[in-house]
């Protein structure tokens, strides 16, 4: 199998190429504008054809690369259901199989970080977007996020995989690569609550400043069609 | 198995933290001073027993981790027989074997970069250090750096392994975590040479600057023991 993870050092983004081999089908996960022509470099160097791109959801922090992937390679555009996103040709639902050739990712609506988060589980891995970070959480204050859907996502869906399960999030800022549900579970300064409400009361303590990007990344990405310069 | 890629964004430096399992022995590859605690994090919330720490070559970019780690943890500090460092406990040759529980590297002596640069191959993957980076290769400019060493060690020892063969290298600049043999033999632009003069040339005149952390980092790497404050 191909496995890449690029990262983006301006938004500390991670996004993953996933192939199961040269000269095969490929989907790209969370990919960054800035960097598409990288990607494409790639999938030109190991002949691979980019059939699907996805977003875990609408980001605020970069510009989203699916719309520019799509108009240079026609792959197609996927996101699960309650995205905006006016680029996407594919709507998944939770629980919906995603395919390509010989690799399948299934999808796990999990909202929180916003409210059109989803994650997606591939075998022994699960790609939570910003939902479940390497030792952190999504912000809940925007687009509408909710702490108590956070809870819900995280404890009731991502922490029942197996502990084994590795965890490639869409950011790290400490330059970790990868977790496990397990260490989440049990090392997670956020996850050791008692309750929603506890998590809830961390969650609106945080007072992070906006992100950057937020003004410029969140409408480009819900309409990439339209001229914002 | 465990397989971690640390990222310190200062450097660009890639650390790895590899074992078989949790609860059982760990080795450490190009540790970084300042991220230590951060290891030693990953390594208590993993129960791991951290048995060696190996630095590719003398680092000119960052001050090693190595020194640290052998005090905090009793651990083996391990280098090629050519490195001057006064840390080290264990030398290898050239073709030694290293062991850890279940987990064996082969030490490659690949001069070049440095006259004391080893790369170290486990399995289906090859550390290359600053010998053989993703679609570049380390400068030979300086701490006995020679742009022939750095040919014969390219195409002489490391080219020849599988072309799937993995390569993690040191450092990356462009947010890429992984190559393969067979990729840099066909699209690394400095390997694309017809003769050890050609690639000698290219790395002549290369007109680098020195490394910021330079005066700093290398005397600190061969005599951690002194003060330089």
């Amino acid at each position: 199998m191909i496995f890449r993870q690029f990262f983006d050092n301006i938004s500390s983004t991670y996004t993953y190429v996933i192939s199961s081999g040269q000269g095969r089908e490929a989907l790209i996960i969370d990919p960054v504008l800035e960097k598409v022509d990288q990607y494409i470099k790639l999938l030109n160097e190991l002949d691979l054809k980019l059939v699907k791109v996805i977003d875990t959801h609408i980001h605020a922090d970069h510009v989203s690369g699916i719309g520019e992937l799509r108009k240079k390679t026609k792959c197609i555009t996927l996101m699960g259901e309650r995205a905006p996103a006016d680029i996407v040709s594919m709507y998944v639902k939770d629980n919906e199989k995603i395919q390509i050739e010989k690799i399948e990712l299934k999808t796990l609506y999990t909202p929180g970080h916003t409210d059109d988060s989803y994650s997606f589980l591939m075998n022994d891995r699960v790609f939570t977007g910003d939902t479940l970070l390497i030792k952190g959480t999504g912000r809940t204050d925007f687009q509408n996020g909710d702490p108590y859907d956070s809870y819900n996502s995280i404890f009731e869906r991502l922490l029942k995989l197996p502990e084994d399960t590795l965890i490639y999030p869409a950011h790290d800022y400490k330059g970790e690569n990868v977790s496990t549900i397990g260490e989440e579970k049990k090392f997670n300064p956020r996850l050791q609550v008692s309750s929603a409400e506890e998590y809830a009361s961390i969650m609106n303590n945080l007072n992070l400043s906006s992100p950057e990007m937020m003004d410029i990344a969140i409408p480009k990405n819900i309409f990439p069609r339209m001229k914002y310069e």
